[in-house]
């Protein structure tokens, strides 16, 4: 089974880079990293039922499971290059590997990501993708950097996915022609990672991360490195009106605050940089919004005190 | 989960590199490919009941889910550096997590090999290893140089681990008492990647793959890659004592042949080098025997033109 679902899906994500000297047919990838630069890697998960519901379209699936992935580039700041998938399904069914590799390939193409290796086995529904990028020595951006004083930033909005969830899971139920449900749904199934943002941040941005378990959480881990506490702008949450109109601004708000999956990059920048932030990411057609400050003390706590420590923090996949 | 999980494991695998810039505890790792070294990487996942029988000690899986990938980088002839785990677990169960960590640990240390990053997440239970090693430009072995003339190798010896599969599946009744059992079902558990050996063998050997899936169907991938056929030598396939004693010869051999898991490397190498690659395997204390020739034509047979294709070739997983 190996070797015949690897050459389909190599099929369905061919793309030439000059660095990749050895690619899908040996025991291993052989591959050249460029001068003078450092390399990223990363790796996540999905499974069926944890990670995306059970019948989600394959082309969702294979795309999602690379996103994932080169958002933790982009919050690195690494240019994506290269990825191994580790696919794991119950049948060799080739429309679900077609699919799968059609949604990986579309999104690799979109990178130019070259998948270099892979591994196909039979077992419950789940893919690992692990992804190489490239990053000039010491300008990663990390989670640690963060200083009081440093402005908060977030890119794209916030709480989409999870709206698209909470749609899913019948709490308002999906409708199919509401263009808001459908706008919901996509920002859950096929999120687009901030990989130009990202780069363009590199020199500008104190610290940075992926919001993939949600802006309390996620915004928590910076804390947590880089020894600080932040104050959160409620009523500056980017949210977009698909959310805002299904939901109303209190559930939309709690969603952003505490929704996974949106893979925007959460980010902070010392106060004399932001300009030259703003016109670094406008001139990757990005865009990012001020939702607060970082402060002296540790965690997360709203601008006007709220305990914001009570709410739910994040989607953890153990709880969930 | 994720963060505690990882921080248990990352506990046990604790071992540092100057070319680790930034290890776990980011969005990605940050590393440096030392000059003059290309990277070979290759991924490959464990899946429980399809790749370790249910009931297999943690610590087993650890080190199997590691072994398996640094006898990928073995075949290419890389020196292993750095990992990345993706470990799907039903329950948070800490004994498992510490377990599987320590075997894992224990590999990683023998081959300074440092666990860089990784994922965990709730589900069927399944380990997903990518694993990163060093070849200089131009020197990884690959399946495609092998040529008619040149002879045939294999390290070890083969089709133990395979004996060690039949004590579990109840063929010959396991005793924990007798010391060859035990002996099979540690080669089935704990294979040996044939790391030295790998890097020893470049400039020696033409073609190279690891015996993962059984030495016919690999020994094939050889033949297949380079356009050439190979003659076995039956009555030369290095078989263990262990392997002989509780099987007799006659199964034994057709373990050799067909059974899986040995992790050994089947090489080719041109008749003027045989002589300079014994001793480079000497060196680090290797061994290789001849088991046939590569010649013109395809497909593997025996010497005497026995119709190897009719046995059974390798271990599909879809089929096991």
């Amino acid at each position: 089974m190996e070797f015949r679902l690897i050459d389909r899906i190599r099929d369905r994500t061919a793309l030439t880079r000059e660095d990749v000297r050895l690619g899908i047919g040996d025991d291993a990838a052989v591959l050249a990293v460029p001068a003078g630069q450092q390399l990223a890697v990363a790796i996540d998960t999905l499974v069926e039922g944890v990670h995306f519901p059970h019948g989600t379209a394959p082309r969702d699936i294979g795309w999602k499971a690379l996103a994932v992935n080169l958002s933790d580039l982009a919050a690195m700041g690494a240019v994506p290059a290269w990825a191994l998938l580790a696919l794991t399904v119950p049948h060799g069914d080739a429309a679900i590997v077609d699919g799968l590799a059609g949604g990986f390939g579309e999104l690799a193409r979109q990178h130019a990501v070259a998948l270099v290796g892979g591994d196909t086995t039979r077992g419950p529904f789940c893919l690992s993708v692990a992804v190489h990028g490239f990053v000039p020595p010491g300008q990663a951006m990390t989670r640690s950097g963060a200083r009081a004083g440093d402005a908060l930033f977030v890119t794209g909005s916030l709480g989409s996915a999870a709206g698209g969830l909470q749609l899913l899971q019948g709490r308002v139920p999906f409708d199919a022609n509401n263009e808001a449900h459908r706008t919901l749904r996509e920002r859950l199934d096929r999120p687009t990672p901030r990989v130009r943002a990202g780069v363009a941040l590199r020199g500008h941005a104190s610290a940075c991360i992926d919001v993939s378990d949600g802006l309390l959480a996620d915004l928590g881990h910076i804390c947590a490195a880089s020894g600080v506490g932040a104050a959160l702008d409620l009523d500056a949450l980017p949210l977009s009106t698909a959310l805002h109109g299904v939901f109303g601004g209190d559930v939309a708000r709690e969603l952003a605050l505490t929704g996974g999956d949106d893979y925007e990059l959460c980010f902070t920048v010392p106060p004399g940089s932001v300009d030259a932030m703003q016109a670094a990411l406008a001139a990757v057609g990005a865009h990012a919004t001020r939702i607060g400050a970082m402060v002296e003390g540790q965690g997360v706590r709203a601008i006007d005190g709220a305990p914001l420590a009570a709410m739910r923090m994040g989607w953890d996949h153990f709880g969930a």
